[in-house]
């Protein structure tokens, strides 16, 4: 199959991308140290200047900015650019009580579309598809950025936002959607609703890929997206830190995400230490956007956690992949002494047969654990063994894979609360 | 003052703009007459075409274009290029269940934007102002379309989206804020909030500018929001049939909305006989796109009623004027054999002293006719004949504007559904 790309950096040789690197990195740290005070009193105080950097590595050496860097000089305190340069505000819930204020300029703003445009032509996309945007249109990069990217491609974009399933699936049937936009836990809930309506997702609706973001989701979630719509479904990685969504892009191969390294220079470090991890090895992604203009960030902490794939692509892309987000560093929760993700957990449910599409995790009293679990409909058909056994294998099978054996409940399909964005999947309630 | 414009086919002669309207009418005419099987039909049962047209008057041989033509062939029948070249879908309710579909092309998208431009540029807005963007971004034309507009011109936009009055606030506070995009009745709301939490507009906000449309309101209005807010009101017009906001803007002598002759062919009809009105005669505005690629409307009739201000703008501006939309043909009730619409209501309790923002309109039982109005919190405080003579104020002036003496409730400030989006004024249970 002859290949074609959006843009020909996506195939340049990795010597040429380091270059092109090492260029745009000396010019934006030298234009955030002139710019932003605080970042430059940061240096000041790790004895450092951007003349000290003399090759890519040296980075290691420079301050990270961390989600506290944010609230400094708040909201313009990042700025690199004149207020007057700036066209728009995003905002990410910050973890006080004040949002982070994310600021971009025009050029920012077009370089993320075509970011974007690049990241969904790589998946087959083209001005022949019909984009159904399913994320919260407004202050979260999400909708808009993604809605952006797609139109500058020439696809149909409906602005659908979140939510409202039954328009959803009527956009979906009238318009004939050929792509869908959304949280991978509310494409579980849209593909369980098309099932109970009876509609043949090949046959009733033209869905050919969904995008699927903004929440970490396992291979099993996406298995079973994608028997469940008929789709293709592809990972998509950013956050409103680094402009939203076309940070990183699954291609085709779908074996881990594509950061586009001529936009972001990229780490994995360890958490704790903060020092380069070994290549393969578990650790926290740190981004600096090399094209930035409005609010270049340097070293960013992201708090997700991945590791690289170091084996070149058989796309032919060179550019570096990472694997699908584990957990992010936040959500790590403990019982009982052991570290846990959502992630975890929700692998195993989904490598059941008969669990259903949605689950939640409950942390009471002390350090109890209980997992509930929407399963098939058709288990509540009085053969109580036949629960029984279910149940005993999610319990045996998360004891395996989370060394914690968790009490687990099974209820009917559309029990538990529906997420119509970001899932929220751990409730904790205990009392230590 | 040296006045300045954002484009200088604003002040273009009349007989200049006229040639161009010509030009593009018969262009266009040509293309919907080629393109669209249902147009062409309903001009051949008309027995006209497009050739027939040698002025720009014989427009009105044409046939209209109604909300119902939009059903036709639905979704796709009424575009004029491949699907290919759609890149956005708006919806806006229809009368039947299913919405209203418009599609534009990136060439459609990019050229409202520049209207949008111009219009802020019209009323004072530069790169340097802050706009709170509180419509709802999504189907809606009202927020992306001001949107991209806005971003056109480099004001730095916040993808607000209405609701959460208490965010709105901060959002206002936080970033500076000085230019609001909201619906009329949101921003009175917006506004009694500001002013029960004691900020002072002046000093605490620094608002220069509300931008209030999507839904009629009266001259009364502007002036209790300009005063509350410390802004000034400008009215926008435009709707989704039409590409969204940008179709008319007041410039800053607001006296009457100027319609942008360059894009649109502008008639005012009788809604009965579908002739055209004497000059300053109220009738339906109809419209023609003159620049629209993917889906041309020929001769829209936009159920909204108003009429030309023949006069020269003192502003410089060639543009055809309207008044304020005093209603919509669709939102006329008739109460006792007396057509009645909210705009009127609504422009006497606005200039009544007293009567806080909000109110409904309540038709029930046998053409029983209930005006509930929020009145200022102080009108309680047990002084009872207060009360009455405010109550029998308001009847009284209600009878002479509208020859129907309805029954009016006062109640205190809150006690109203409060609409975030279109206000719903009237309430019709009547049993006849």
């Amino acid at each position: 199959m002859e290949r074609s790309y959006y843009n020909p950096i996506e195939v340049a040789p990795r010597e040429d991308l380091r270059i092109l690197q090492l260029g745009k990195l000396r010019k934006i740290l030298n234009k955030v140290y002139k710019k932003v005070p605080h970042y430059r009193e940061k240096c000041k105080k790790a004895k450092i200047k951007p003349s000290n950097l003399k090759t890519l590595e040296d980075i290691r050496h420079f301050p990270f900015t961390t989600k506290e860097d944010l609230f400094v000089d708040y909201p313009f305190g990042l700025l690199a650019e004149p207020l007057e340069k700036v066209v728009r505000l995003h905002t990410s819930s910050g973890t006080t009580g004040k949002p982070k204020a994310l600021f971009f300029s025009k050029r920012d703003i077009f370089a993320q579309a075509h970011l974007i445009a690049r990241s969904l032509y790589m998946s087959g996309a083209t001005f022949r598809d019909i984009l159904q945007n399913s994320m919260t249109y407004g202050l979260f990069t999400g909708a808009l950025v993604m809605h952006y990217g797609a139109e500058l491609l020439g696809m149909l974009v409906i602005p659908a936002g979140p939510g409202n399933t039954e328009r959803q699936i009527e956009l979906m049937q009238t318009f004939g959607t050929t792509c869908i936009h959304m949280t991978p836990s509310y494409a579980l809930y849209v593909a369980s609703v098309i099932h109970e309506k009876g509609l043949k997702p090949g046959k009733d609706l033209k869905l050919k890929r969904a995008y699927l973001g903004a929440e970490p989701y396992t291979d099993e979630t996406r298995q079973k997206i994608e028997e469940m719509l008929g789709v293709d479904v592809y990972n998509c990685y950013g956050l409103s830190e680094m402009g939203g969504p076309g940070v990183g892009f699954e291609c085709p191969e779908k074996k881990g995400l594509h950061l586009w390294e001529d936009a972001f220079l990229v780490e994995i470090v360890n958490p704790q230490t903060g020092e380069p991890v070994k290549p393969g090895e578990v650790g926290e992604l740190v981004l600096t956007s090399l094209n930035r203009e409005a609010m270049p960030l340097i070293r960013y902490r992201t708090r997700d956690l991945t590791h690289f794939i170091p084996e070149p692509c058989s796309c032919g892309r060179t550019h570096v992949r990472i694997a699908r987000i584990l957990g992010r560093a936040d959500d790590m929760f403990i019982v009982r002494g052991v570290n846990i993700f959502p992630q975890q957990i929700e692998a195993v449910l989904m490598s059941i047969k008969g669990v259903a599409q949605n689950y939640q995790i409950l942390l009471e009293g002390y350090d109890e654990m209980t997992v509930k679990v929407e399963i098939d409909r058709d288990f509540f058909d009085g053969r109580i063994e036949r629960l029984l056994k279910l149940k005993e294998e999610i319990a045996e099978k998360l004891r395996q894979a989370i060394q914690v054996r968790p009490k687990v409940e099974l209820v009917e399909p559309g029990t538990l609360p529906v997420s119509e964005g970001k899932a929220k999947r751990v409730i904790d309630n205990r009392t230590l």
